[in-house]
């Protein structure tokens, strides 16, 4: 395959043209949808494409990627547009590909606890699809994502502490490749040895070495018994020692989440909880057989105990659990209402469980003294906690100081042996943290891969590895 | 990179000579050596490497590629010599790169479970090393392979069903690349959204795409119960169904393994295990708490029970689990002393749970037709299943009847939505199910990748991918 400068060579019109000549009105190009697709969360200026395409199935989306291809113009797969580090901003313009129509759930295997879906059926839609049937898929980021697009970011939420990451739960991928061509991999099989594991190369891949235009997902039963509860800390380092020994105790618990006292604060206000203080706080979840749960919570009563924790609230009502994570998933939209006119991102930092209380507490030191408003929410049973940066988009200064405080905690995350990103992925926002990260041998070969599978780098151009690493010779 | 004929235009003797001035009596040539790292279990006439090197550490294994890539000279990686399709035969000569001495256990991390090993450490070593702080690593293949041969097969064993697969358990790598680089792959994080999985990648490429020389792998406490049972059915799909069932429960067995009357009768004859009868039988065990324990045990035996079978029998002291899996990790010793003299390779289809039963009905219904003594053992709660096919060596229409009865069941289980091989690879041994698999398009992405990371195709030359997709220019 031939290697060509990473430059855009191409004319975005005829390429516009092109595309509009074979997908007519599904093609759009109005200001308002190109914003819709180009902006994004927390970014600065987004960059947007040259068109959207809402593309209607694989066979759709090989035809525009060819397309794309024969004019060497940017490809850009586009969910529900949730991401969070800018994985959608068109820095070269081009088409984005919206998969939102492609919401087909196509096989429901209850005996295999397996499916299989179109990239842009959501997390809340395949729920609702499964319910009947005593199944449920666990992983939840914050957002309504689609599940495409949780795959090509690797995703995860509150139970991959129990159930994993879109790495763990997904069996295999429709993909159109870079020229066009749709491939399958994986099977439907549990495991495999048979050669390369592509399905796993594509996912958190972020659409830059192919497009998933298809999943198959496991999914799971329905727990006999799910009992949520909340308790309370008076420390910070006391709750997130109680995480550490319940992971190391290997005690299954199904949702293991941690909220600041600002953060509990903002939820208390946003969501109208009631009953709680303004305290460290651990939101938890188990699942099993009625006398499992009740030995889980047992062990983890004594634990938290053992750390001060305060009375152990349960809520076993669907209504009551629902209302308790229904809290947490808007924790973010909580945050930022702790100062209307905020922008926001939010730190990803993971590291391993032993180094948790650490890490946490080098990041609050670190936002003390840059003296941003930064709560912390977390999924903790993973080392993975989020502070959520607001700052006042109006203000240079403001901003800098935000990037600056998110780039030392990846820095604090990775000096402890583990990753800038535990779910939120690269996109554009954390290209600076790739090196730190891997090592220049390391990228270089995710560089590599990237050359051999998008030789035209027409692939959401400049995400995921950053350009200086991908330049021809290296 | 430059793309060159796979053909071979080495000189090994001038490779053979800057080897040996390297690393001196490290580097062995002698006819002994040479059988034992070439020759491979049940496969016709191994092709031997030139010479062999006992590394001592990731820089031999840096300095060694090197040079072989100076000389375009093939390099295959060796660990305890177990793989089981012909991994290790030297096809284009080259050297072989015995690991085996890199055998240093370098991290224990109790607080966040995992460990960092040398690629030479075995899984028993690992444990022996283990277990006096409570922790065990669960995956067994039947041979004590070394944790670097486990991770480049994508190994598993019997308790995947519960524990994963080295897919899942391998946290990250040190490797080195094609060049002779050292890059490290992964984090200690427990997940992480940074940029593409090269662990997943490495892992499975059966030292195609580099070699691992250090893993980063999870451990797990050691349960406070396990409770290993036996159970015997009149017929053979009764105890598929009653395994098809506890899967689709969501039952978390540990282990769950499947003999046929055949095999049964291999092991109580080759074991001396007692009180059993020459019946399908399935071995399990359970880990958890005492009553998570009892009550698993309790919900399996009503499964066991709707399906017809007797009485489970438990042994819970150590000794006594000890012998039955033991007997259980004999079973290819047990089988083949079935015929005394014969050779042996084993099927290794991997299907659905729902397609268990038909799977294996076809492959008995095939065997039989193809008159070969071929007892039935199997991971079957992961869908797994081996048959043991036993030929005379001499005999090479016996040897073709066994190898077209293996492609057939390669073939029910890909028709199946499963897998050729659940866990022990490609090697060259099924090669030729690749294309039938993954389709040629998925092929070809995986040839760009072997092109991509290994363009003097050096890395264990002909494996895993069909040299034919592998041709320049596809």
């Amino acid at each position: 395959m031939a290697t060509l400068p990473a430059h855009r060579t191409t004319d975005a019109e005829a390429a516009v043209a092109a595309l509009r000549a074979r997908f007519g009105a599904a093609l759009q190009s109005g200001q308002a949808i190109r914003q819709q697709h180009g902006a994004q969360e927390g970014m600065a200026g987004g960059s947007l494409p040259d068109a959207v395409l809402f593309a209607t199935g694989t066979g759709d989306v090989a035809d525009a990627v060819a397309i794309c291809a024969a004019h060497r113009f940017p490809v850009i797969a586009h969910g529900a547009g949730t991401s969070l580090e800018g994985q959608l901003c068109a820095v070269r313009g081009g088409l984005s590909l919206d998969l939102t129509g492609m919401n087909r759930v196509l096989e429901v295997n209850a005996a295999d606890l397996d499916v299989r879906v179109e990239a842009g059926v959501t997390r809340e839609a395949l729920n609702a699809e499964l319910r009947a049937q005593g199944l449920f898929f666990p992983l939840d980021p914050g957002a309504n994502a689609t599940l495409g697009g949780m795959a090509a970011t690797r995703a995860s939420g509150t139970n991959a502490v129990r159930y994993g990451t879109m790495r763990e739960v997904t069996l295999g991928l429709t993909v159109v490749t870079a020229a066009g061509e749709v491939i399958r991999t994986g099977t439907r099989a549990r495991k495999s040895a048979a050669g390369y594991d592509l399905t796993r190369l594509f996912v958190g891949s972020e659409g830059t070495l192919g497009i998933i235009t298809e999943l198959s997902l496991r999914v799971f039963g329905i727990p006999e018994q799910i009992a949520s509860a909340v308790v309370q800390f008076e420390r910070l380092e006391e709750a997130v020692g109680a995480v550490m020994l319940t992971m190391q105790m290997g005690l299954p618990v199904a949702r293991i989440e941690l909220l600041d006292p600002l953060q509990m604060d903002a939820c208390i206000r946003y969501s109208k909880l009631e009953g709680f203080e303004v305290k460290p706080t651990l939101f938890l979840e188990f699942h099993g057989s009625a006398a499992g749960v009740a030995e889980q919570a047992e062990a983890f009563r004594a634990v938290a105990s053992e750390f001060g924790g305060g009375t152990l609230t349960f809520a076993t009502l669907t209504e009551d659990r629902n209302r308790l994570w229904k809290a947490r998933h808007s924790a973010w939209f909580a945050a930022k209402a702790l100062r209307p006119g905020a922008e926001a991102f939010a730190t990803d930092a993971c590291v391993p469980i032993s180094r948790l209380a650490d890490a946490i507490a080098e990041a609050r030191a670190e936002a003390e003294a840059a003296g941003l408003i930064a709560p912390i929410v977390g999924h903790v049973g993973d080392g993975n906690f989020h502070m959520l940066l607001l700052f006042d988009p109006a203000s240079h200064e403001e901003r800098a100081r935000a990037e600056a405080l998110s780039a030392r905690i990846a820095d604090i995350a990775i000096r402890m042996g583990g990753t800038a990103t535990g779910e939120h992925g690269i996109g554009l926002h954390k290209l600076s943290t790739m090196e730190t990260e891997h090592g220049a041998g390391a990228l270089a070969v995710m560089a590599s891969l990237k050359r051999a599978l998008d030789p035209l780098d027409i692939l959401n151009p400049g995400k995921t590895v950053p350009l200086s690493s991908q330049a021809p010779g290296h």
